[in-house]
């Protein structure tokens, strides 16, 4: 899946009342010393979660815009809200005409800083939650509203919750324990590992705030947000200490207090202290009030504001990824074993789709959620399914050229022998985390559509069977997935790769492929990414090819330097559709590798589907993996 | 060329009584008003540029290590000198046992702050002379020293000159004026086009301290730093005014005061007004106290410490690379004639130089020297020749694998029927800039030689033939360069281009084709890179394939988003030798391109021999252009 996410209503909600009171909120002295001129309601929540849970939802309440991305900002007298490209007519059709729709991107589209400058009065106090604005945006927003004579303002209290009456709970769900046979490592021996690159980089304290690298450490997971099986929570570990901030009433179970000894631990390093969620701030400050200055405590430059300024700057190490989040990035053979396992499994629910499909679509009365529905249902009876990685992107025709589509009743259309179709989809498994598009033709694709559709298999070719040094970094393998795009004057608008966790985040740091370059670590065996360039043809359709492949060591002729090789191993194992190559547009090398990746499903994947007794999806799996000359 | 330079002795400098006079001035009240306890001296001049003239070769002077990168440190105590990988072995033989070799890129060794800070006394006073320390390297420095309770000292008096007894003059060779049949743009017209710019974003100071863009937009060419046709000045735009810093004896021929309308100036926001070089400092504080506050100046951050901290803090608005660097890029038509021109003289000399060495090394006399005099002579008769680009690199076997080789005496080998020989070289003629590497066997390559050599071929072919979307930035085809060599685990560590200049510096900014990412502008039409892939085998040999490519706009079958798209056209029309390629690893696509790029080099290069009368060139030029199949 392509980093993006959509939702449901798109008539616009109307925001008059709720812009009233919010401003009154921000004139209102309860909240501080002086009103403010301006408040600003970013995405995220105090973790910086790429998904959220309904409670956070604070910049869609205020605008109605439900888009993955976008900041609004309320003045007395304006409400401007700021997306990108892929949200431009979901945003305009959810705003009603208070808000002002910021187009990122376009030249004429000022950024936030030079908006707000451009239109305060003199002096302004530009207020914002330092528990949802991150360390790192915080700094670029306040420098340049300073060196303009304004200034950037923590306010405590969020002021949207203050207006928002009927705000959900946040979430507190059942907590699972995963053994190491999911694992492959204790949490004790995480934080081993963890304090020893404390102690080579002479840091005493590292504090973790990004929910699935908390769920990485301690070996729990939690259903809080939607498809992310994570929880809330934090942690601070020291030297000699480990403190966990949790809704304590969720470790009432035995199971779960005997997996993170809480009552009696082995030895007193390892001994976890639960603190309830909301004490983090007063905790981490009173480790600093009472350690030396010296003492340095990592944080994530992209965690919270507020906490990160709990820390005395002389202390704060801010670095752009933390070590959790590289020593989960590189999976250990357990997991990889667990990640084959579900994607065997995925596989078969898919093939099983794909020959239901056939037979089904023409009848006329598939549609794009009923497939959507489909695939979950199938992959719902496979073991140890948890629920989906994130929503279902099903799509026909030109809706496959919406990158982030996702099928709703308005807009949900019917699959057919005429259009093509792409499936983006995925599932949590206890023992591993999936993501796979195809894209498929029931009927008979035209020309153009095999052309484009060959143009990107080659890509994706390109990308899976590429040779490179270890310690190459993954933006320096984009360009091969669009060679053959970029040859015939086409190319695709989003990245190529993200990082893929465990029964965790189905995007996940700090590895990736994609001709952006910021914090891109280099891959080394054992990271999972995703593969999966695409074409899009506006009104038309959409194609993408989306395999999630392991960093495996290669063994080519030479070894120069020693520095060894890597290349990729796909874990997804479903056949890609030979009715939508043009076979003649292949060199022999690509054919040879088509061949190859399908002998590879029909065996592996053939063999469960065989054990699961599902005659028709394997009949399906042999005839599609038939060989191509 | 890639971005190297090396020379000359290889005998430590004795710096015993160097370092005891240096120590005496950080001690002597005279130059500041306490003592200093460390000195640093960079590499770079007041322009930070790469060459430098021998009067900037400060570092050299106090250490003896005579490569174009390193940054040497003295303390009362210590004298320490960083560089990187490529000078280990020559500063480790140029320098005395006083000295201490840092090795960047190390894992072991520290930075120069991390070093000072580890060695230095509480509260120590770091000196160094802010005209040779760029602005942003002064932040960095001074931010690290700061946090450790020193401080960063802008020693006025440069240290070393004041033991430099016999220190060379500053270069003041003579100007030479380009007329518009070169430039295809006056000076004036590039002053309206800088100044539209900064009316833009509303800039009103522009400041120029890179010598090649100070020539570039007077279209002056100098010869103060041997291979660059630069000469020292410095330039302040305003929208009204026009004034260039320059040694004013200069200034005293005629035509050239003519050329910059010095004395009858057409328009007076055209008129030029001269100051002598050494007055920059005090101008520019004069022009920042006599304008408002409000006025922003752009100075590159490269530029100097010194004069980036004349201009108040919230003047000052620095920027990664000037308009000028990027205007000077984008070559026009006229200078796009120049630089064919130029490449077809220069092609004609070496298809004469590679004649020559068939028949002459049978005979067991031509040396790496000789050969590279013998291409100096031949260049030099062509018409408008000025001078070589850089130092020639002419390495035979073991010598072809040091990328940054110039042969000396003691180095000295003679080219032979048995060794691959590697040359890299280049010229200056008034029309434009030229830099090529051939890798030639005039024997029989072994099959190795020859499967290397053709994987750098592929690597050549795919950029120079790789077609891509208007606004990509060049180290997004830098993989395309590495795939064939990375698949068979090869690898070379340098970038695959830089941007050369017209009759200017043969390295220029702000593009380039490299796995680093920093300063990369988009490429666009009418810019200049090199394409050079290479493989080197230590102590065995080296190979190197560089053209010089003009980017164009390519017409592809689709046009995606209407984005338009890009592609290379070699400048350099210099057969590759058939005899060192393996024609089997060969696509049919890259047997062709060969067969098309030799019939060029035929076509063009061949009508030039033939009316110069070059009969042998001529022959060997038909004969290394035969269709391969």
């Amino acid at each position: 899946m392509t980093s993006q996410k959509s939702d449901t209503a798109m008539s616009p909600k109307i925001t008059v009342e709720l812009l009233r009171q919010l401003r009154q909120g921000m004139r209102n002295c309860k909240y501080f010393s002086e009103p403010i001129q301006a408040y600003i309601v970013p995405s995220g929540d105090a973790h910086q979660s790429e998904y959220i849970a309904p409670c956070d939802c604070r910049r869609e309440f205020i605008c109605g815009f439900n888009g993955s991305a976008g900041t609004a900002i309320v003045t007395e007298q304006y409400a401007a809200m700021w997306t990108d490209g892929r949200y431009f007519l979901q945003a305009s059709q959810q705003m009603d005409n208070n808000w002002t729709l910021m187009k990122m991107g376009l030249k004429e589209t000022p950024s936030q800083e030079d908006w707000l400058i451009s239109i305060l009065p003199e002096n302004s106090r530009v207020g914002v939650d330092p528990w949802i604005i991150a360390a790192d945006q915080w700094k670029n927003m306040s420098r340049a509203l300073t060196s303009a004579g304004h200034s950037l303002v923590a306010v405590q209290d969020n002021l949207i919750d203050v207006v928002w009456m009927d705000r959900p709970e946040r979430p507190s769900t059942q907590l699972r324990n995963l053994g190491l046979e999911y694992t492959g490592l204790s949490w004790q021996d995480k934080i081993t590992a963890l304090r020893a690159k404390m102690t080579k980089r002479k840091v005493s304290w590292f504090v973790a705030t990004a929910l699935d690298e908390i769920a990485w450490l301690f070996n729990l997971r939690g259903a809080d947000i939607e498809y992310n099986p994570v929880f809330f929570a934090y942690a601070i570990v020291g030297m000699n200490t480990i403190r966990l901030f949790v809704d304590l009433k969720r470790l009432a179970d035995p199971a779960l207090r005997d997996h993170l000894q809480l009552d009696s631990p082995c030895k007193p390093d390892m001994s976890i202290r639960t603190y309830p969620y909301e004490s983090v701030y007063a905790e981490l400050q009173a480790v600093c009030a009472a350690h030396s200055p010296k003492d340095k405590v990592w944080i994530c430059d992209k965690a919270s504001c507020a906490l990160t300024q709990v820390i005395p700057k002389a202390h704060r190490t801010p670095i752009p990824y933390t070590p959790l989040c590289l020593a989960k990035a590189v999976k250990n053979a357990t997991e990889i074993q667990g990640m084959k396992k579900a994607h065997i499994k995925d596989a078969t629910a898919l093939c099983e789709l794909f020959a239901w499909l056939e037979k089904e679509i023409p009848k006329g009365i598939v549609t794009e959620i009923s497939a959507a529905d489909k695939a979950e249902e199938l992959r719902s009876q496979q073991k140890d399914f948890v629920g989906l990685s994130f929503p279902t992107i099903s799509s026909v025709g030109p809706n496959g050229a919406i990158i982030h589509y996702r099928p709703l009743p308005e807009t949900n259309r019917t699959l057919s022998l005429n259009e093509v179709y792409l499936i983006d989809s995925g599932a949590q498994y206890v023992d591993g985390t999936t993501d796979v598009t195809r894209t498929m033709h029931f009927g008979t694709p035209s020309a153009y559509e095999k052309e484009c559709f060959t143009y990107v298999l080659k890509g994706h070719i390109a990308v899976s069977a590429a040779v490179f040094p270890n310690g190459t970094k993954g933006h320096l393998l984009d360009s091969f997935a669009r060679a053959a795009l970029w040859e015939s004057g086409l190319d695709y608008l989003h990245g190529t790769g993200h990082g893929v966790g465990c029964f965790l985040n189905v995007h996940e740091g700090p590895c990736g492929i994609s001709y952006k370059t910021f914090a891109d670590e280099p891959l080394e065996a054992g990271m999972i990414v995703s593969d999966e360039p695409g074409y899009y043809e506006d009104g038309s359709f959409g194609i993408r090819i989306e395999n999630v492949v392991l960093v495996v060591p290669a063994m080519p002729k030479y070894n120069y330097r020693n520095r060894g090789s890597l290349t990729f191993e796909p874990l997804t194992l479903v056949p890609i559709q030979v009715k939508m190559m043009n076979t003649e547009l292949l060199t022999q090398k690509e054919r040879d590798w088509v061949n190859e990746y399908h002998k590879m499903c029909r065996e592996v994947v053939g063999a469960e589907m065989e054990r699961q007794g599902r005659k028709e999806g394997l009949e399906w799996l042999i005839r599609e993996t038939q060989p191509i000359v």
